[in-house]
């Protein structure tokens, strides 16, 4: 369980690519197997091993980037940052790029391009590449990948696609150190993380932010209005679309892949929170319903969606559209504030649409069971099956201390039904900031949340997974069982606690049942009678069981 | 995380008992909240605290037994039974007792009688005495109460009521201390554990059994070919009904209060399970498919089906129909074997009935999501409403070391479908015998399932919990939300990681925000101003929002 490195985490695994045209090398973990069987390739997110976090990954999209209609910006920012000297260190820094018009992989999806991006998602999802382009140019999936973020290895979300996890890591006020959220984005990455969040909230953010882009494989969230209320001294009456607009560019030019943007929070909904359980649960959504209330006027993110949508088509920016009325609690799951805000976020979809934006919806929360497909088939409905991404839901609010579980089970269910991006949570959701440990326990819940949606929906490379660790199980291969699983240094931790010795692992038993009431090698027994009593057998369904009840019946 | 006892691991919380006629004292958990909040009341199955091992616990529904048509029998078993000697101390021998007839729930249920445990039952569930009663009669509910087990708190499973728990322990020939075993009772119990199965395989069964039962408040069940086979030394093939219908009658005559049995793994059966991913994962199922498949005869369990249900209707044993068949991988779910025992079972259960004798379905196992409703629909449709008990069902395979949280996604569903009881899986599964801490983890998982499913039925004492929680924590009440969680200890320990000082605990904020990031605290402002523009929203309202959209549009 201190696993640190990729070998560590996954003995018998190596990373293997799988080369496509123009360069494009995809990687795959592949795990060998024992007993004659094929090894088994699985989907891997942990990016290239052993870089410098000092130097940063290698570019790999920087060539197919260049190919667009880019220009490099002069040095420096273009808006003005509060960074403090020397916590970048050079090999941190990378020119800046900026579209001339619209970059997005929407854009040259509707043009009918299939860019490099969707070739790479085309052979990492095992799917066809012109499917991937379709369902792009449909608005069903996006591909968030900044052009100021070329160290990614692009990744798809939506419902026709495997389904992701998403990680939040970040520093806030109360704790606050970089290195500590660069290992954060490393290890939860080792783990599954499919994106990652930096919701970073106390100093240094745009710093933290730098370290974070330059060594992250995987594309990066933010929520742009956290560095802003920074900006204006953490006053929310203060926020100005001025400041809230730099802090875009500033974010953008660093490489950020999606923004979480609260643009639904209406000031007519604010009211409609008031006699909730929990009002208001999500920061930027307070923040905003704050704004809105003390100047009574309409959210400027609202007001100002159009140039918002300029800006981020600009860079390749995805919005993940804030669920900012969000339930906070059970009590206030399906309400009327968080619909009214679901129906706007509808309505802006179609907007980022038009300016070539790729986007997606945020949703709860807190929800029961019996509530959340409404959830699901309402933002189907209402917004034009955009990307669904939601934060669990928990579904129970008896467990803290527990709540990736609570949520993992709220994550399968509204996973099956069809959400594209779960957001962990961790053991300490509600409690604290969560150390690794509660990364890893998020993002390992979050994995099984998700495969058991894959498994559900019927994703084609799906099962084979579950059927490689089963026959690995009924066939006594221990070594392979613990190297097939998420985390296999558990599971073999877990077995060496009651037999420890190295011939347990080749036992025909284990410490469950002992050797006597082995189930699995009764059948083994069972499967060579069968074979000899195959013909007997259909004698005796023929004949019906009626003699069975008969002879129970005289007894 | 090391709480062994009931103040320990519930700060602020005490047993008060609810008062019935008759004597009946019903138990439960009452929370102690601050800021002026009522307390909670909850159910409660930690049982009497502080009786002497050696002695046992009181026998609170001795005298409603003695008032039965019941018969004490001479000291001594009345079938053989190797017990060593010295292992079961003076303090817990107890007098046997027999009934002269049925003298099972069922059969006073269908007299119209509304026993002490039934009204005991509707007092701890909040429902009406007569709708206890006639469920129990229409066998959609169970009260697992035998006679000889005069010590159980009185608890009902059926799907009309809160969803149960169950909790294996039990030693095997690789690990066996008879202590360890009744402490795990006795922890599985503080945590919630409804019922507790004792699935010992090695020695000293008999005198483990004796130690738990007398300790035990909650119903225990147990598998009784396990301790058959051990008397014929291990060897499946040398199973008789003489040895099996022996350990059924010593079995009730200590107290047993309900019975696994693999009455529906027939002979013609077995063939289909050959060509499976994992065969059979029964234990009782192997055992008894092989039996069948050496002897070529039908399985005695079946055909003595009868006289079975004569001995447990002397005791009111009820059953449990074991699903000896049940999938153990992802890849064999809903399979012909698995439906066609299930069939039996509906089947068998008609002839429980006949006899008054109580009666539950167990069902699966591993099955994916989609698939996990069909498990209840044909339950339902086939075995005559019975109470459904199943394990999980684990919704993916790939994670040996995380099957608690594999399995309660599954459990949560299966539990809002309807199942009755839902028998834990520990993050042990598949791997090791648990330890006290998997205990723990595997009882707090499937407390959650339960809870989940309950909030998702609607039960009317379910939502309760979660606004007392959800309140407390909007109004920053940390004692309060610690003290309401399902692990108060855990819950604190993670909030004090970050913030230790006692001053956090009354801190209108948490680490994970900081001051300036607390929604709640926003949320808290923004009533005030949505108080004050009560008036302007109405205005607001009725113009539509339509300025809003202009605004936009011009910006």
């Amino acid at each position: 369980m201190t696993a640190s490195s990729f070998s560590d985490a996954f003995p018998n695994s190596r990373k293997v690519t799988l080369d496509g045209a123009r360069g494009i090398r995809v990687p795959v973990r592949e795990i060998a197997l024992s007993g004659g069987e094929p090894p088994l390739r699985v989907y891997d997110t942990s990016g290239p091993q052993g870089a410098d976090v000092r130097q940063g990954l290698p570019a790999p999209r920087l060539p197919w980037i260049l190919e667009r209609d880019v220009e490099r910006l002069p040095s420096g920012p273009s808006t003005p940052v509060d960074a403090a000297d020397g916590l970048i260190p050079a090999g941190l820094q990378r020119p800046v790029y900026r579209g001339r018009g619209p970059v997005t992989q929407l854009h040259y999806a509707r043009r009918g391009e299939v860019t490099p991006e969707m070739e790479f998602v085309a052979i990492r999802e095992g799917m066809n590449p012109e499917f991937v382009r379709s369902e792009v140019e449909r608005g069903r999936a996006i591909i968030p990948a900044n052009i100021n973020h070329p160290e990614i290895e692009p990744m798809i979300i939506g419902r026709g696609f495997a389904v992701k996890i998403n990680a939040n890591i970040g520093n806030s006020a109360v704790k606050s150190v970089i290195e500590d959220e660069v290992e954060k984005l490393r290890w939860a990455t080792l783990w599954g993380a499919d994106t990652v969040m930096d919701l970073s909230t106390g100093k240094n953010i745009h710093e933290t932010r730098q370290w974070i882009l330059r060594n992250s494989a995987v594309p990066i969230g933010t929520v742009p209005i956290y560095q802003a209320l920074e900006k204006v001294g953490g006053v929310a009456e203060d926020l100005t679309w001025e400041a809230y607009r730099d802090t875009l560019i500033e974010q953008a030019e660093q490489g950020v892949d999606y923004f979480t943007v609260h643009a639904g929070v209406l000031l007519r909904f604010v009211p409609m929170t008031a006699k909730r359980m929990t009002g208001i649960v999500s920061r930027g959504g307070s923040i905003m319903a704050k704004w809105c209330l003390s100047h009574h006027k309409e959210n400027f993110l609202y007001t100002h969606f159009d140039e918002i949508c300029e800006i981020m088509a600009a860079y390749d920016v995805s919005f993940s559209l804030g669920d900012g009325l969000r339930p906070g609690s059970i009590k206030d799951a399906n309400d009327e504030a968080q619909f009214a805000e679901l129906k706007v976020q509808g309505e802006l979809n179609k907007i980022a649409w038009k300016h070539d934006v790729q986007v997606m919806n945020e949703g709860p929360g807190h929800v029961p069971m019996h509530l959340i497909k409404e959830n699901m088939d309402k933002q189907l409905e209402w917004c034009g099956e955009a990307p669904f991404y939601t934060l669990g839901p928990l579904t129970t609010d008896i467990a803290p201390g527990y709540d990736h579980i609570t949520s993992a089970i709220g994550a399968a269910m509204i996973g099956w039904y069809g959400t594209a991006m779960l957001c962990y949570v961790t053991p300490k959701e509600h409690l604290g900031l969560p150390d690794r440990d509660d990364v890893k326990a998020g993002v390992i819940a979050y994995k099984i949340a998700a495969h058991a949606a894959d498994l559900a929906k019927g994703h084609p490379n799906a099962q084979a997974w579950d059927d490689a660790l089963s026959k690995a199980r009924f066939d006594f291969r221990w070594e392979d069982q613990f190297n097939l699983a998420l985390d296999p240094v558990t599971a073999r931790a877990f077995h060496d606690e009651t037999l420890p010795a190295d011939g347990a692992k080749v036992a025909h038993f284990c410490s469950m049942c002992g050797p006597k009431f082995c189930s699995m090698k009764i059948t083994q027994d069972v499967r060579e009678y069968a074979a000899a009593l195959e013909e007997k057998s259909v004698e005796f369904r023929r004949r019906g069981g009626e003699i069975y009840v008969k002879e129970r019946q005289e007894a």
